[in-house]
């Protein structure tokens, strides 16, 4: 099978870099061409353009938000207008749910195939191939790229024929895993304070309920109180509360806790923070109380 | 070594049976009287008053809120005035930082040892002796009673030597637990809504980055919108965000997410929901967002 | 002078209606043509197309969000393109601090002025020339039509010669006026549940501290428990919280009441309540408390 | 009628020399005895106990907080032993709803009448009678003191024949009060941080649907950033949001606001912000999306 990719960040480039090594015919693409010539010693292509990217029968895209999707799928001499009729898009960016309908429209009208399969995971489980790979989108195109989900990751749950929904779930995991980085925020700004060692705390819950990677790894930035490098970006962050709290507007679902949660990345912002990783609002909650004080 | 047990619920009737099948001589007292028979079958003798009961090296209490306990303990013909000194009272109940501190102050002004040991675990690890115990309190009372700790629980955490500690370190367990319920009751109101089924999306996330039996079990009530039996009545929940409301106040710590889960709680009992379990909390979410509508 | 009105809701209809009675030569323009009869009785001119209504030297817009502006002002046959050089957009519409800058660079490139000039008040303030103007732009616009705003309003406000300060102005103001609905819902609730009437302690509330037409207007709602007719509709509201939090993430600015006020209008749509006046909100705090029952 | 006044803070003092002067013989309590002496001077008698203060028909209070309160009447040589059948107690402090309910019932014990009566309005205002009286009480007791009352302030609300609820209304008054202090806060950071003056936009607000007293003055603390001296001190502020919160528990009332005023007191506390006065919190928006920066 032939393959485009387009977007060749840290994600782009492991999940890449996993499509050549399997043997597939790759033809890679990135605004920035230097990103490229990792995968070129891997036996892929140079696209010079989005055109040139298209000529395949699946195109990857993971690029870093509604903007840059945009630009790529929908932007004159874009995805939309390149794509073979029957090729299939698939869009692996964590973008919002009102694009990824409007892409879905969008490739219809064309004929073109259009999967949404946003990832779990960090870089290495890219390159590695465990990612957990969400896809929505009808049935015949999921199907064609089934294969090319299990050199992706290890497990690939497909929650709906319209395509948007898988971005809703990938958000709504987002939400999930900052609610994490809160809770740990408050409760051990509290404990903390009340004179208890964090990272003795930390080890406790880790050990018993909470005993899974999550917890673990943004507990331990935490605990250390160092968010640097950032294994996801703040800002990024910020950008995907916002994405969920207009989901959910669209949707009207109240959701509390994803305010709480928009308020920490904007106060994180406004104070500089957001580059670091994004369980650094799990440090707020300690500068409300003047822990260090 | 001779051991007092007060308080024969569901949590304290596993404890105490665990410390008779372990051989240790068992005075067991409860206000209502029938439940000491089946730790009698186990060998217990039972206590007919508080005072009979004190007559040990050590008691355990396991009482439902600070008024039992503060009765039990300050009361009249209580613990404090009938332990002999260098007996140790180990409180095992959740119970409010202030109280605890109370009670190692009485206790020590009459040169009794006194430990609060909080416990995670459902009434089924009590049974067999897999709770979690939060340990603290002076040195040489957590050494002499660190045995009976190894019959009752998988691992004790010994958190301070001021036992008042090891009740923060608990409510603020209850609290993060807490959020983990909410956070699904929002994510899965979210998906729910936007056209996702819930159990399939509840899996998604269980068999993924949230693959531990706390999300795994709320989740599953949520998603089955069963909330009865309760495991842990909703009313307990309420009193333990209270508690480490309460705390926090004392400390001087903001703690958002606590406040949503207070009024959770406070809008569930006033729809007559005390007593469901406290996942409970979790169905209010598609209640705001007349998901079933 | 020669004045363009387009919009001619209740607003738009009250303030056109002012300019035609202070003897100005006013041609209106409204998509549902029947509207602007009232206007033609008033001597008003009927404009078929917004190019006819843009042959003036001011034109002033009433639209219901951006979207109505957007077109009105950047679609094909729009106000852009039609207005001549010098003449002066006023837009009177609520909308986003983000359209409005983008319209003030639009008209500048084409050397046509912008002032935007929302309003407080409700249909009858602008029928009877009592609203209060809160306007921004280049200072040689705003004097040239400053004379129109002495016809229109009681005070106008000049805040800044950026046209979009005036849309942010606004914004936070209705967010100030949301407060205090949800204010008097939750202490309504609270008085009310502990067995003190509510139409006693608004009045008690509003004749001593709060003595002001916001709080006797909406607390006299939340206390009737009538919300027909819609003075402001929930949805209006809904749509202004989203633009003053767009604004504010734009800004980086937490706001936690902005953020419960945008739950309690998701809360209210999701049960079918958008048409209903805004202060509606106000009945939510009741309903969480279960007061009726 | 022979009147004891116990507690001369400011606005004890205010009242009790209003009583004074209003030809009344009174008899004044207070625990540092030199802030006796200005009423002494306007011919008050001094007691030396509070057992002295209560030979008299009615007994005002007006003390700090419940512990002063309840030690002041129900303490050893206290009210509750010293009082007349048929006197009565008027509790004027801003104390909590369960206190006033088991002073109500103590008081009934012993045949002694009960009314809770506590005010709006600074020191000023009970200097010179302008305060706002909020009574609750049985109609006999209420009746017998409504004479003093109108000596005390410009107008008397009676809300219920069961004295708590004064304290109820009392409370959700300071809790309006704080929610105008934090909505000015939000929305002053929101339009400064877009580059409109702070100040310029108080005098909008409050020159149209703001214009009473509560918006402009603590309006214009905030625009200063001048939270000193204290008219109300923070912690007590702090202690209200408290006495509220508990209140709406005890109600299960859920209160979204008020929990965020709650965090806004503990944050400000944490940060050695006790003693500023209240509106102080209103500063923490600005803090929060640093503002200055």
């Amino acid at each position: 099978m032939r393959i485009g990719f387009i977007g060749l960040g840290r994600m782009g480039t492991g999940m890449a870099s996993r499509l050549c090594q399997a043997g597939h015919e790759v033809i890679v693409y990135n605004r920035s061409a230097q990103r490229m010539q990792p995968l070129l010693d891997l036996g892929a292509r140079a696209a010079m353009t989005i055109g040139e990217a298209c000529a395949a029968d699946v195109v990857f895209t993971m690029l870093a938000d509604d903007k840059a999707l945009e630009e790529v799928a929908m932007g004159a001499a874009g995805m939309i207008e390149h794509l073979a009729a029957d090729a299939v898009h698939v869009s692996c960016s964590t973008v919002s749910v009102a694009l990824s309908a409007r892409l879905a429209h969008a490739h219809g009208q064309k004929r073109q195939g259009f999967v949404a399969a946003p990832v779990f995971g960090r870089p290495d489980a890219a390159a590695s191939g465990k990612l957990f790979m969400v896809a929505a989108g009808k049935r015949e195109f999921v199907d064609k790229v089934m294969p090319l989900f299990e050199i992706l990751g290890q497990r690939t749950f497909v929650v709906s024929d319209a395509p948007e929904k898988a971005n809703l779930v990938k958000l709504s995991g987002n939400f999930m895993i900052a609610t994490v980085i809160e809770s740990l925020g408050e409760a051990m700004s509290l404990v903390e304070k009340g004179g208890v060692d964090r990272h003795q705390y930390l080890e406790l819950l880790t050990s018993t309920l909470f005993n899974v990677p999550i917890y673990k790894n943004y507990g331990g930035m935490i605990a250390d109180r160092n968010f640097e490098p950032a294994g996801f970006a703040a800002h990024l962050g910020q950008k995907d509360m916002r994405l969920v709290l207009s989901a959910a507007e669209e949707l009207k679902v109240p959701l509390p806790f994803a305010n709480i949660l928009r308020d920490r990345f904007l106060n994180l912002a406004a104070h500089g923070g957001e580059n670091l990783d994004w369980s650094a609002i799990g440090s707020l909650a300690s500068k409300d109380s003047a822990v260090e004080a």
